[in-house]
């Protein structure tokens, strides 16, 4: 089933202590629909300037990523430039140059109409929510935001927030959103703003998931017969280095996304199986600069690496 | 298979956000000689002044821990005062009054010497050599260590590294004692100094396991036939309310060698099992303030809370 994600297609140039790139391929809906299309189809809404070229289009084009939504506008395309030098668990923002995306105007398809899913990456949550109304027939809406939309667009945010069965932030941004330090607590302030669900994704340590009383539509026992309203925590891979960590949660929510949509029905274990994949995928994307390793990877790759997330936290 | 663990027995006056204690019954061999008695017989090496009382004494007592190495001496017990009122991760130490523990001298009875496995809490790593040197017939040796030895005492540190099996210290003792940030390259530094395992403690992440090529004794497959030395990562339980999180480490190292000394030998599935009783064991401490939920435990307890830990980290 087709997943359509809005949100950035970029340009970015990062520096890392593994090197440096001048203006690769970036932007969150570009990790996320690279890291979805091993799952599903994929379709994109975002807008380009002039210096998106044929050269950027293959890159969707071959894993048949769907770009009929990505606006072609003059001037240049969204460019962020960061360093993770000083801390390769966080970028430090050296340049953010909105361009076309300053006045971005999503334009959905009539062909995105029978999307059964939808994902927002992170941008302006009036955009967001624009989408999401725009799309009335999807059957389950992913979300994710910032600091900066929690801190100075909470209004617009809290619209959008009604709107997201699955809501994807980290924890600083779960804490920000809560008004709670304390984890638990801070989840459950999140669950009730609207969201059925909540991924807290916490970097090199993997992802904790928080479920309300409608995370599941069907069912609120998992297979097990266990009460699916208990967390499940999924691991980041230890590696031992770490490229370039941009898109890293872009690509988790992408491949968490993508195996939901390629599941006849969100089960409390296909939810988990996809927290699973999240990792994964976040753990291919940090291996190379930009979206290099999402753009050549095979799906037995991908069935190995999960193998390795099971035998590192499953006791047999 | 008993247990011989030396470190301090303490007083503790600590400040949460859910209150504060004064004088409680603390110390790193205090909060490990609880979690481990569960699981099997501890005897203690530590010393403690006039302050210490029957109703101290009745403590360990109670859960049938052998305090015939506690040596009496002259003087007031180990004091420490700490504040988690702005950092529930971190203590703020307030004063330390090394009082008695300045001069310790660790004493081990006799009947201490058919012990099979020996833990050397956090002391100077001069005595817990000493400890180690002078228990000749332990067949496994776990330990911990902090920041002050590793900065000021690195050289003793260095040759108390070379004699244990299993090191147990957290994210940030591991980066100083390697000088990587990268914690994979960092296991690798620590495991190069002469522990067969490491196990990092992430505090509210949980822990990873990183394995040397002699990190088990008999076999190099685990039940799986798959390689054991790939990390293992635990969860720790993400609690609604951590009431004093002092002795979480120490009880996580009692409830994984107590569970280990429980076993009739040590292997990849044993020791990935002793991880998840060490967490659960930390979760158990961190709920009253000091030792007091450590001292009422019963095995059922343990044994859902196990399966809590199961369920928040497998996927079927």
């Amino acid at each position: 089933m087709a997943i359509t994600v809005v949100g950035s297609v970029a340009f970015d140039t990062v520096e890392t202590p593994a090197g440096r790139v001048d203006r690769c391929l970036a932007g969150a809906a570009t990790y996320f629909s690279l890291a979805a299309s091993y799952f599903t189809d994929v379709r994109v809404i975002a807008v380009v300037g002039e210096d998106f070229t044929e050269k950027e289009e293959a890159v969707f084009a071959a894993r048949r990523i769907d770009t009929r939504g990505v606006e072609r506008a003059p001037g240049k395309s969204f460019f962020w430039q960061g360093s993770y030098l000083e801390n390769l668990n966080e970028a430090k923002t050296l340049q953010t140059d909105l361009n076309v995306f300053a006045t971005f105007e999503p334009k959905i398809p009539d062909a995105y109409q029978d999307s059964e899913f939808l994902f927002l990456a992170n941008i302006d949550p009036v955009l967001q929510r624009r989408v999401r109304d725009a799309m009335p027939n999807v059957k389950l809406v992913g979300g994710d935001t910032m600091n900066y939309w929690i801190n100075d667009h909470r209004e617009n945010l809290l619209k959008m927030l009604a709107g997201v069965d699955i809501l994807l932030i980290n924890d600083t941004e779960t804490k920000l959103l809560a008004g709670s330090r304390n984890p638990v607590k801070a989840a459950r302030d999140v669950l009730g703003l609207g969201p059925k669900s909540l991924v807290v994704k916490h970097g090199e340590y993997g992802a904790t998931a928080f479920f309300g009383p409608d995370s599941f539509a069907s069912t609120s026992k998992n297979g097990n017969g266990s009460d699916s309203n208990h967390p499940f925590r999924a691991p980041a891979l230890p590696l031992a280095e770490v490229v370039d960590p941009t898109g890293a949660g872009d690509s988790f929510a992408g491949g968490f996304f993508g195996y939901i949509a390629s599941q006849p029905e969100l089960t409390p274990a296909v939810f988990k199986r996809a927290m699973f994949y999240g990792g994964v995928m976040g753990s291919f994307t940090v291996e190379r600069f930009g979206t290099e390793r999402l753009q050549q990877l095979t799906r037995e790759e991908i069935e190995d690496r999960f193998a390795i997330f099971r035998e590192l936290t499953h006791l047999d």
